[in-house]
C-alpha cells in the first residue's frame, strides 16, 4: 500500500494545475491518471476541441507562474463574427478594444502544465485507471495497487470515479443533464498557407436551433464544431449519407463549404458527442472533495468551463493559506462556498446556447449589446456588461449573474424603436443603482 | 442462463402487482427480490411506514383482481386532524363526506400481493440479489446464475439496480435529491386496549420547519413519523439524548407524550431515514424499462408514492393491450407519456410538505379550503380542489397540477376578510372557465 499526502485523480487541465499550486506551497502532490504519459505519444494538434482561455483562467495560470509559457500559444479573439446565410458578415465585440478571449489547444495547454507540475516536483503516475474509491479510508485501487491518501481530490472530469463513489454515500444529490443537442468537430484547413478566414474572431453561423462556430489553431486551420439536434427533422439522425452532408452545408452554411473540400467524409468519420450538464452536493465527504467538471460539469457556450475550473484551483489554495491547509476546515468550505457560483456559471452556459445560436443575428439583441457598450463606456464603475463581467473579471459568478438579471430587466423596458446611440442613460443607470440596493 | 418472457427485478409493491396484471394476460414473468421470501419470516405489523390507499392505488389493485382482499386490512381516514401545540384539535376533511384515503401497512399489503402474484402463477426467486445488468443483451446476473429475457422490467425501488445500469450509458439524464428533512418512526401504542387518539384521521401537529404525523394501525396502534430537519438549531443532530427527546417533546407535542411512555428511548434506539427525490429520462434502454420509485421516486407528502406507481402498473397493461403487448412499442410509448405526470406528481409532493408542516395552521388557507369546499359542492362538474383532482380522481396528474395552479392564481386574489360561507362564487366560476379555455 503506498500512503500519500494529496493524491489526485486525474491530470487534466484542472488537475495538473491543481498539483502545481499545492506543490508550490511544498504539499507533496501525486496525480493518477488514465491515460498515457502526453510525453510518449505526440500531441494531436488542432484535433482536439480548442478552448477559449479568458481572465480567471489566466489570472490562475498567472498565480501557479505557467502564464508566460502558455501565453505564446494562445491566439486573441476579439469578437464574435457572424456569419449569415447569403455569406455576410457582422462583428460584434466581446467587450473594450483591449479585452479578447484565447483560442488555445486542449491537448497543448494540458502537455505544458503536466511539464510544469513535473517542474514543481509533483509525482505522476499514467497508465493508472482509479478502479474504485473507499471515502471511509481515502482509498484508492488501481490494477495491483491501492494507494491511502491523507486529501483526495478528484478532478477526474465530467463521468468522475470519485463522484460515482460519492453518489453510493447518503445524501448525495446529483443532476445529470443531457441537452437535446450533441457536437461534431470538422476541421476548415489553411488556404494558400494562410487561415481561410479571419483569424482574430470567434466565428459563429448562428441558424436558430443549431449553429456552426469556428476557432482557430496556431498551425493556421479552424477547428469548426457543429452544435446539432441528436434527433428530430435537421438532425445527426437525419444526415447519414455525404451527399445528405453536402445538401446540408450548401443550404446554411454556404459560404464555408468551398473551404471544406472534405467536410462530407469528416462528417460521416467524426464522432458524434453529446454535451452534458452535472450539478452536484456536497462536493465533499469526509477526506475527498470535486473539483472542476467533475463537480460541475457545465456545457460551453460561455467559454467558461476551464476558466471556472482554473477559478476552482485558485479559490482552493487562496482559502487553503487562509486555513493553514487545515484540510478538514478547508474541504466543507470550498464545498459550501463555490457551490454558488458554480450553478450560476452553469445556468449562464445554458442560457447562453440560445444567445449564440439565435439571438446574435437578432436587431435588437445587437442594438442592446450597442447601448450597453455605450452605458459601460459613460459608466465603467456602474455599468459592466453580463459578458464582461463573466470573462473579463473576477466578480463571482453568482453575483454576476443576478446583476445580469436586473439588467436584463431594465434593457426588456426599452422601447422597440430606442436608438442605441442616442437613448439617454442617466435613467437607466438610476433605475439599476436602485434595483441594485433593492437587492441586497 | 436461464431464458425468460419478462423478468421483473423486485418483489415490491409495484412488482408484485406488475406481475399480477401481466400473468392474468397470458404473460409467463419470473420475479427476483433480493429480500427472502416473506413467507419464511414473519411480518413486521406496525413498524414499517404505513402508507395511504387513494382512488388510483385502489383503482389497479381491483383491475387486477385483490382489491377485496386488500380492502378488510385498511383503515379509512376521512380528513387531518391538527394538534395545536396547547392540545386544542381541530378537523379538515380530504373531500366529500364519502371519501376517504386508507391506511394500509406496507408489509401486509406487500405479502397480499405477492401471494396474489403466485396464485396466477407468477414465478418468484427471493435471496436473488442482481449484481448487475448488460442492456444491450438483456441479461442480469445473480449469484452464480445469469438470466436473459425479452424484456426486464426494474421495480426495484429508487436505489434500482437497473437504474445504476441506465445510468453509465449515454445521455441518460437523472436528477437526485435529497431534502433537509429525515424522519424518524415511532410507536403510539393503544391505550386500556383502544385507538389512543381518534382512528379515522390522519393526526398531524404541524410546527413550521418540522411535524408529527401519525397513521392507525389495525392493531390500534399509531405508527407516528416525526419530519424534522437533519442539521441546524433545531434538528436531529441537535437532540442526542433521551433528556433532549422529552424536553422536545414537552415543547413541542405536549399532547402526546403522555401517550407514549418509551418515545425517548425509541427515539435514540429506531434510524434516522433520508428523503430523496429522483428524476430519470429516459425510462427504457432496449428492451428494459424502469417503473415506480425506480423511475420517478418522490416524497411521502401527497401520500401518492404507492398510488403513482400502481397508476403506472394500470398504464402499462392498458397500453399494452393497445400495443398488443409490442413491447418495442410500449416501452417507448410508456417512457414518453407517463414522465409528465411523474414530474408533476414529484412537484405537488414537494410543495405539500410545507403545506401539511406549515399552512394547515393557517387561518387564509384553511378559510379558501372551506371555500372550494363550496365550491366544489355548488359547482361539482368544474371545480375540483387539487387534492381531490389528485387524490380522488383519475385526472392525469399534470393536468390536475395545471388546473391548481390556475386555482391557487384566483384564490390569491381573493381579499384578505372574504367570508368563505358568503363570498360569491359565480365570477369565480367565470374567470376559471376563462382561465382554463386560456391555457388550452
Amino acid at each position: 500500500m503506498q500512503d500519500n499526502d494529496v493524491t489526485i485523480l486525474g491530470a487534466g487541465l484542472v488537475g495538473s494545475l491543481l498539483a502545481t499550486l499545492l506543490a508550490e506551497r511544498g504539499i507533496t502532490v501525486d496525480v493518477y491518471e488514465k491515460r498515457k504519459d502526453p510525453e510518449s505519444r505526440p500531441v494531436e494538434q488542432g484535433r482536439s476541441i480548442n478552448l477559449a482561455l479568458s481572465h480567471r483562467g489566466i489570472r490562475s495560470l498567472q498565480l501557479a507562474g505557467v502564464y508566460d509559457q502558455v501565453q505564446k500559444h494562445l491566439i486573441p479573439m476579439k469578437g464574435r463574427m457572424m456569419h449569415d446565410v447569403k455569406g455576410n458578415l457582422s462583428f460584434q465585440s466581446y467587450g473594450r478594444e483591449d479585452q479578447h478571449i484565447n483560442s488555445v489547444s486542449r491537448a497543448g495547454l494540458n502537455y505544458t502544465l503536466i511539464e510544469h507540475a513535473r517542474a514543481q516536483g509533483v509525482n505522476f503516475h499514467f497508465d493508472s485507471f482509479c478502479q474504485g474509491v473507499n471515502l471511509e479510508k481515502t482509498t484508492c485501487y488501481f490494477e495491483g495497487e491501492t494507494v491511502r491518501s491523507n486529501v483526495l481530490i478528484g478532478s477526474d472530469g465530467a463521468f468522475s470515479v470519485l463522484r460515482q463513489a460519492m453518489q453510493r454515500t447518503e445524501r448525495f444529490n446529483l443532476e445529470q443533464y443531457y441537452i437535446p443537442h450533441g457536437y461534431k468537430e470538422l476541421t476548415l484547413h489553411p488556404q494558400d498557407g494562410d487561415f481561410a478566414l479571419e483569424p482574430n474572431y470567434l466565428h459563429i453561423w448562428p441558424r436558430g436551433n443549431f449553429m456552426l462556430i469556428a476557432l482557430p489553431n496556431p498551425d493556421k486551420s479552424f477547428t469548426c464544431t457543429l452544435f446539432f439536434p441528436f434527433e428530430g427533422d435537421l438532425s445527426f439522425q437525419s444526415i447519414q449519407t455525404e451527399e445528405g452532408v453536402l445538401r446540408f452545408f450548401e443550404q446554411y452554411f454556404p459560404d464555408v463549404l468551398p473551404l471544406m473540400p472534405n467536410v462530407a467524409k469528416e462528417f460521416i468519420a467524426n464522432p458524434t458527442s453529446s454535451l452534458v450538464t452535472i450539478k452536484t452536493s456536497p462536493w465533499h465527504r469526509n477526506n475527498s472533495l470535486l473539483i472542476g467538471d467533475a463537480s460541475h460539469a457545465i456545457v460551453p457556450f460561455y467559454g467558461q468551463g476551464m476558466n471556472a475550473g482554473f477559478e476552482d484551483c485558485r479559490l482552493l489554495i487562496e482559502w487553503g493559506e487562509k486555513f493553514n491547509f487545515d484540510w478538514k476546515k478547508l474541504l466543507p468550505h470550498f464545498s459550501t462556498h463555490r457551490k454558488r457560483d458554480a450553478d450560476a456559471i452553469s445556468d449562464l452556459a445554458m442560457k447562453n446556447f440560445v444567445e449564440m445560436r439565435d439571438k446574435v443575428a437578432d436587431e435588437r439583441f445587437l442594438k442592446i449589446k450597442k447601448f450597453e457598450a455605450r452605458l459601460q463606456q459613460h459608466y465603467p464603475d456602474t455599468w459592466l456588461p453580463l459578458y464582461t463581467m463573466v470573462t473579463f473579471s473576477d466578480i463571482p459568478y453568482a453575483e454576476a449573474k443576478s446583476l445580469g438579471e436586473l439588467q436584463a430587466k431594465l434593457m426588456a423596458e426599452l422601447p422597440d424603436d430606442f436608438d442605441p446611440e442616442t437613448h439617454p442613460m442617466e435613467g437607466v443607470i438610476a433605475r439599476f443603482n436602485a434595483l441594485k440596493q433593492g437587492a441586497q
